[in-house]
C-alpha cells in the first residue's frame, strides 16, 4: 500500500509541485487518527503519537523528558513571545532569543501533539505569526561578516537552523490551522525563508558543506511539511541550474565548491567515508548531525519508499557509531581539526543520533546505555523505542574498541585509527584535509587516559558563542596557531607546515594507510605514511599501545621514520599536560622568555628550557590529575631538547598556556625519532601517597632500520627485553617475513613483529 | 567507683611508675570480658568490643569499614612481613614500607579483637617481634638531612606516627601476649623507641609544634599501655628539667622553643585558640588532628578523671568544627599559610575527628552527613556510634555559615573570617604568623564558588611524598615564592614582604580584628587593621560579601585603606583562575617575557601584559570551570595595571604557570584599593551556550574616606545605587553613627551601613 501512495505522489508531483497530494482535514479532533499522509507526518507521526500516548506514565526516560520539556515551555509560555528586531552576532541578545525561540516553538508543537492540549498550538500559532508580521519586510540582517547574510541571524546558517526546528512545529499544528492562516504563513513566511538560504544564498546552500546541509535540511522539511516537490528536490538535488565557481572561497578558508556537487544527497555522499567517518571530524559531525538526520527521519516517514537509511549503504547510520567511536571515556569527542574541546555525546544532537540509530537501525542495546546516561530521549516514536528499550532492561555497557576508520567519499584517502587497551586511548590521523576546518596535522595523534588528555591536541581556538571572544567567532589564533603543524604532535620540517599551510594543496593530498592491526588484545598497532606534505620527504609513522606484563598499564610505542632526500630541521613535539616532575637531561631556564620563532606558529611559542641530549635515551616524567607519566625517546648527543609554552604574541589572551617538550633534529635527511609514552602509578593528594611513580623503561634502542623494516628493542627496569619490528613495506596480514638481526633470524607472518 | 580507681592509680604512681595497677591475665579467653583495667582499653575497649560484635552484619557503614580493614589486612598477611633496614627518605621503599606496616599492624590488631581470629594477633606479634630483633642494634638513620633523626625514619616525626599506632597495635594483642613476650617487646623496642624520640631527640620533643604533638602522644600512648607513668607524664608535660635554647630555629626556620614550654597539655594550650583555630592553619591541623584526638581517646579511656576533652574548654572538640569549618563546599581545606591543596576532609585523620567529635561532643546530627560522604568509619567505639547514628537515620546536611575563628592561644591574635552566602565563600586572614608555616600574608584572602577556587591563594610549594621533587620535601619555591606576600591576594608595600619576610619579626605580631558581622543573611562582612607588617604604614581591610537583588548571586566588595607616613609604591595582585575573557582598557603584551623585579617573589613573575588605567573603573572579565567573573577596581589614570604569570626563575619547574592581574599605584602614602568581584552566569560547554556573561556593575566610586569612614557607592548597570560605609574606628556593634555625604545624612547603629 506505502508504494502505491508513493507512486500517486510522485505522479501528482510531476503535474504541479504546490497541489496537495493529501486531505487536510481542519477538524482537530482528527489528529489523533490520522494516516500516513495526515499531520504531524514529518517527526512525530500520527502513529507515533497514539503510540507515544497509550504508554504515557510507564516510560521513565520519556515521562521525564516529556517532563523536562513542558515545564520549560510553561515557563516560555508564561514569559510571553518575543521576536525582536534582529541586530546582534552571536552572543548577543537578539541572535540567542531567535535561537531560543526556534527550539521552543520545535518542542511546543510536540507537546500540541503528545499532550493534546490547545495551549501549545495557539503559543506556535502566535509566534509564528509575529514571525510572519515581521519576515515580509524584513532586510537582510545588519552585520555584515559573513559569506552568506541571513535575516533572522548574521549567517544564513542559523537562519537554517531556525528552520530545521520550526518546520517541526509547523508540521505539528499543522491541522490545528485554518487553510487561510496556513496559506499566509507559507506565503509571507516559509517560501520566502527557503527561497532566501538557498536560490537568494548560492554560496552557501549551493555546497558539500555542513553549512549547507542545514540549508539543504531547512528547505527540505519546510517542503515535506508543505508537501512542496520543488523545494523537496532543491533539498536533495540542489538548486537547479546553478554552479558556483569553483575556485571561490567561504570565510574559513575552504573551497566554495570545489567540485560542483550540491544538496541533501551529495551532502551524503561527499563527507562521509564508507565507514561513516565524516571528513571534517567529530566536532562538525556532530554539529551536521542533527540535519542529516532529523531531515532523513522526515523523509523517511514522508517517503519511505526513498530508504533513505539505507542510502550508500547506510551510511548515515554507520555514521552515528563512528561518531560514538570519536569519543573518549567520558564521551567527549576527540578534537581532530576544529573541534571545541568538552563537546560529548551529551549534546542534544546526539541524543537525536542515539534514538535514530537504535529505532531505524539494528537496536543495538550499547546504545541504551548512552542514552540513559544522556538522561533523556527524543519526544517522537524514535525516543519511545528507546525508552521501552531501557524499561525493559535491554541496556548493556557502550563498548569502545580499537577501529580504524577510512575517510573519504570511497574510503579511499586515509583515515582516522583509533588504538584502545584498558584505560588508554590514541587518536591517529591520517586522513584527508578535513575540509576548511581542517588542520595541517598529518600524521599527529593524541592520547588519553581514562578520559582525561596525556598528550593533548590543541584543538581550536575560538570560544564558540562567548561574545566577548571575538564575537563567538574563530579568533585570528585559529589560523596562525591551532591549525598550523607545530600545534600537533607530529613533525614539522624546517619551521614551515605541512602543505606550507596551504589550504589548496593541503586538500588535493591525504596520508595512507600502512596497516591497522587490532586482533592481538595485548598490541594494538596503527601505520601510515605521508608523502606529500613535504615534497621529497617521505613519513611513515607506525604507534603502538602494548599490554606488557612488566608494565601496570599499556605503554605507546611511537615510530616516526622519515626520508628525505634534503637536508632538513625537523621539530617535533610532545604536548603534554601536566606538571613536570623530572628529566634524565639537564635543561637551562632562561631568565626571560622568548618566542621559538617567526611564524608558521613558532611566533606563539616561548621557550622556557633548553637542553643538548647527552644519553642515549633522553626521559622526561610528569604528573597530571594524580596520574604519572614517562616518555622516552631514542636520541643522540646532537639532538636538542626544547620546553615551550604556548602564549607568545597572544595579544589578547586567547591562547591557552600550555607546555610541550620538543626535540629538535638539525642537519638531518634520514632519521627515526622512536618513543615510548608510560602511564603508570597515581598521586593521592588526600592520602598524599605516590604509587609507582617511575617509569619501568631501563633502555629504548633502535636495533634495524632499513627501507623495509624498523625493529627497536626495549629492556625494563626488571630486566626483560623486548622486539618490536614494523614492516615499512609489504605490511598485509597475510605477508610472511624472515630478518636477521644481530645474527639472529626472525620469522613471522604480518604486519608487524612482537616479543 | 572510677574515681576511686583513679585515685588508686594515681597513688601507686607517686611509688612506681612500672608497677602494673591492673592484673593481666594471659588467658587469650578473657579479652572479651575484660574490665576497664584491661587491655585493650587504649582506643578500642573490652566494653566497646562486646558492643561491637553485638552489632556486626547490621551496621552498614561499619560493617563496610570492617571488610575493607580486613581484605586489606588478609593481603597484607598473605604477602608476608618485611622489615626492611632502614635508608631512604620519604617516597623511598624503606620509608614507604615502615609507614605502611604501622598502619597494618594497627588495623590488624583492631581485626583480632572484632574478629576474634587468633591469626591477626600472631602476625602483629610476629612483625613486633621482628621489629624488636631489629631496633635494639639499629643506629641512627643513615640519612642526614632532618634536625631530629629517627631510626626506622629520616626524622623522628615519622618514627612518632609509626609509635603512635603501634600503640594501639600492642594494646590490642597484649593479653594475647605472654609477659615474658611483652617484656621483651617493651624492654628492646618500645621503651627504648620512646626514649629515642623524646630524652635523646628534645629538639624534637620538648616543643609546642605539630611534631611535637606526635611525639608526644607516641610515648603517652605507649606510656598507657605499658602503664607507666613515666612515660605518660612525659607525654603530658615534656622531659622533666629539659629546656631548649629558645632562640634556635628547626628546618623550617621555626623557633625551636621560644617560650619554654612543652608536652602535650603545652600543645594544646599554645596552638588552639579558644575558637579551636589551629595556628598553622587547617592543612598542619589536619595532621596534627590524628595524634591530638587519637592520644585524647586513649587518656580519656584510661584516665576519663582527666576529663580531657573538657580542657581549655572543650578545645579539642571545638578544633574539629573549626576545621571542617575551614574547608570549602567539596570538603577541601583551604589552603592557609603551608597547606597542599586538595587535602580534604576525607582524609582519614578526619574520619578520627568526625567520628571522635561525634561520639565524644555532643552527637552533631551534620557530623554523620560527613560520615556519610567519607563511607567509612573508625573500627572503635566512636565509629559504632556513627554507624548507629546514620542507620537510625538521624543524619542531617552539615551546613557552613560565616564564621570567624580567632587565633591565638587567648584568642587575642587576629584570626581568620570566612564569609559565606549561597555558593561563594570568602577567606579572609588576618591572624598571626602561624609558626614556622605561615605565610607573609596580612589580610590576604581567597575566594571560592561552590569549591571552585576564584580567587587563588598560591598554597605551598611541594609535592609531598613525590620522591621526584626534592625528595617530597619543601621546594626551596616555598621559601622565594609561596610565603612571600607578593604571592597573596594583599598589598605588597616597595616590593618587600610583609615583616620583610623575617619569621622573628612576624612571629612577635597579628592583626586586629575591627569587626565581623554576619547577623544579616544578606550582608557578611569582615573588618581587620594591620600596623606592624610595614612599620609606619597602617593597612585596614574590609571584605563583605553582598547578596543584592540586581546581581545573578552575591558579590564580593572589597575595601583596602592604606595609610603611610611615607611615600610608596603598592602592589595589589588578583590571582585570578581562568581564562581572560576581557578588560576595559588597552593593554601591551611584550614580545619577550621579562621578570616582575628581583626578589622577594618577584623575581618569580613573568609580566604578560600591561597598561596605564585611563578610566575610573578598570575591569577584567575572565571564564573558569564554565563560570564568568568580573572584577572592577577604581582607578585613576596614574595607575598601572599588570598581567603577571608565575614561572619566572623556575629551573626545575616547581611552580604553577598561574596568572594574576596586578594594580600597581606608585608615589603614594595614603590610598583606597576598592574592588568588586561578580561571579555571575555559566557557559556550557555541551550546548554551547553562554548564560549573564558580563558585569553588572557600571559604577564603582569612593564617596567618601576619612579615618573614621569609606563609603562607596556602586551603580548597577540596571541603574540602581547602593552605598556602602564601613566605620574605620568605633565599629562595634552597639556604636551609632551619623554622617554626611554629599550633603545627605546618613545615620545608623552598627558596623557598617548598607542600602
Amino acid at each position: 500500500m506505502k508504494l502505491k501512495i508513493a507512486i500517486v505522489i510522485l505522479l501528482m508531483f510531476s503535474f504541479s509541485c504546490k497541489e496537495k497530494t493529501t486531505t487536510i482535514s481542519d477538524d482537530k479532533k482528527e489528529t489523533s487518527t490520522a494516516t500516513s499522509q495526515e499531520h504531524p507526518n514529518l517527526i512525530l507521526t500520527a502513529q507515533g503519537v497514539k503510540d507515544i500516548r497509550a504508554q504515557l506514565g510507564n516510560i521513565p526516560i520519556f515521562d521525564k523528558s516529556l517532563e523536562a520539556v513542558k515545564k520549560e515551555i510553561d515557563a516560555e509560555i508564561s514569559a510571553g513571545i518575543e521576536v525582536p528586531i534582529p541586530k546582534d552576532y552571536s552572543g548577543g541578545y537578539t541572535h540567542a532569543r531567535h535561537k531560543k525561540n526556534f527550539v521552543v516553538l520545535q518542542k511546543a508543537g510536540v507537546l500540541y501533539q503528545i499532550l493534546q492540549d490547545d495551549k501549545y498550538a495557539k503559543y506556535v500559532k502566535d509566534m509564528l505569526m509575529e514571525y510572519e508580521k515581521m519576515y515580509k519586510t524584513l532586510p537582510l540582517h545588519p552585520k555584515t561578516r559573513s559569506y552568506a547574510r541571513g535575516k533572522l541571524f548574521w549567517q544564513c546558517l542559523n537562519d537554517s537552523n531556525w528552520l530545521v526546528y520550526v518546520s517541526q512545529a509547523y508540521d505539528c499544528i499543522y491541522n490545528y490551522l485554518s487553510e487561510e492562516e496556513r496559506n499566509k504563513l507559507e506565503t509571507n513566511l516559509f517560501r520566502p525563508f527557503a527561497d532566501h538560504i538557498s536560490v537568494d544564498s548560492p554560496q552557501f546552500y549551493q555546497r558539500v558543506h555542513n553549512h549547507s546541509t542545514w540549508g539543504n535540511a531547512a528547505v527540505g522539511m519546510i517542503g515535506l511539511v508543505m508537501n512542496d516537490q520543488e523545494l523537496i528536490d532543491r533539498a536533495l538535488y540542489g538548486i537547479k541550474g546553478v554552479n558556483l565557481d569553483t575556485k571561490a572561497k567561504d570565510d574559513d578558508g575552504g573551497f566554495l565548491n570545489k567540485d560542483g556537487k550540491a544538496g541533501f544527497l551529495a551532502n551524503i555522499e561527499e563527507p562521509f567515508s564508507p565507514d561513516g567517518y565524516y571528513n571534517e571530524g567529530p566536532y562538525y559531525q556532530r554539529y551536521a548531525m542533527y540535519p542529516f538526520l532529523i531531515f532523513a527521519e522526515g523523509l523517511n516517514n514522508v517517503k519511505p519508499e526513498m530508504k533513505i537509511f539505507e542510502y550508500k549503504e547506510g551510511v548515515l547510520l554507520k555514521s552515528i557509531n563512528a561518531l560514538l567511536n570519536l569519543s573518549d571515556a567520558d564521551g567527549d569527542f576527540f578534537p581532530l581539526n576544529d573541534g571545541q574541546k568538552g563537546m560529548s555525546y551529551y549534546n542534544s544532537a546526539l541524543v537525536t543520533a542515539v534514538d535514530i540509530s537504535y529505532h531505524f537501525g539494528d537496536q543495538d542495546p550499547g546504545l541504551l546505555s548512552i542514552a540513559s546516561k544522556q538522561d533523556k530521549v527524543l519526544l517522537d516514536d524514535s525516543g519511545l523505542a528507546v525508552a521501552l528499550g531501557i524499561k525493559n532492561g535491554k541496556e548493556v555497557p557502550f563498548t569502545r574498541k580499537s577501529i580504524n576508520l577510512s575517510d573519504g567519499p570511497k574510503g579511499k584517502q586515509g583515515g582516522v585509527g583509533i588504538l584502545r587497551n584498558e584505560d588508554i586511548e590514541l587518536v591517529f590521523k591520517y586522513a584527508a584535509q578535513g575540509s576548511s576546518h581542517g588542520h595541517y596535522d598529518k600524521l599527529s595523534y593524541s592520547l588519553y587516559e581514562d578520559g582525561e588528555e596525556v598528550i593533548q591536541d590543541y584543538g581550536l581556538a575560538r570560544f564558540v558563542n562567548i561574545e566577548q571572544k571575538g564575537g563567538g567567532n574563530y579568533l585570528k589564533e585559529n589560523k596562525t596557531w591551532a591549525k598550523q603543524t607545530i600545534a600537533h604532535n607530529t613533525v614539522t620540517q624546517n619551521e614551515t607546515s605541512h602543505f606550507t599551510g596551504k589550504y589548496e594543496i593541503g586538500s588535493k593530498h591525504h596520508s595512507v594507510l600502512n596497516y591497522f592491526s587490532s586482533e592481538n588484545e595485548q598490541v594494538q598497532v596503527a601505520s601510515a605514511k605521508e608523502e606529500n606534505a613535504y615534497p621529497g620527504t617521505e613519513m611513515i609513522r607506525t604507534m603502538a599501545i602494548i599490554k606488557d606484563e612488566d608494565f601496570e598499564k599499556p605503554y605507546v610505542l611511537d615510530v616516526m621514520k622519515i626520508a628525505s632526500k634534503t637536508v632538513n630541521k625537523y621539530d617535533f613535539p610532545y604536548y603534554f599536560l601536566g606538571q613536570v616532575l623530572n628529566t634524565n637531561f639537564d635543561y637551562k631556564t632562561p631568565e626571560t622568555l622568548k618566542i621559538l620563532g617567526s611564524k608558521n606558529g613558532y611566533q606563539h611559542l616561548f621557550v622556557e628550557g633548553s637542553a643538548r641530549a647527552t644519553s642515549a635515551n633522553s626521559k622526561l616524567s610528569w604528573l597530571n590529575k594524580g596520574k604519572f607519566y614517562s616518555l622516552t625517546t631514542v636520541t643522540d648527543n646532537n639532538d636538542e631538547l626544547l620546553f615551550t609554552r604556548i602564549g607568545a604574541n597572544d595579544p589578547e589572551f586567547n591562547l591557552r598556556r600550555e607546555a610541550a617538550l620538543m626535540l629538535r633534529r638539525k642537519n638531518t635527511k634520514n632519521t627515526l625519532f622512536v618513543t615510548a609514552i608510560e602511564a603508570h602509578g597515581s598521586y593521592n593528594v588526600v592520602s598524599e601517597s605516590a604509587i609507582n611513580s617511575k617509569s619501568n623503561i631501563k633502555e629504548l634502542k633502535v636495533v634495524l632500520d632499513t627501507q623495509d623494516y624498523t625493529a627497536i628493542s626495549m629492556t625494563t627496569v626488571k630486566g626483560s627485553t623486548r622486539l618490536f619490528i614494523t614492516a615499512n613495506t609489504n605490511a598485509s596480514r597475510e605477508a610472511s617475513h624472515t630478518l636477521k638481526i644481530n645474527e639472529k633470524n626472525y620469522t613471522w607472518t604480518g604486519s608487524y613483529y612482537y616479543k
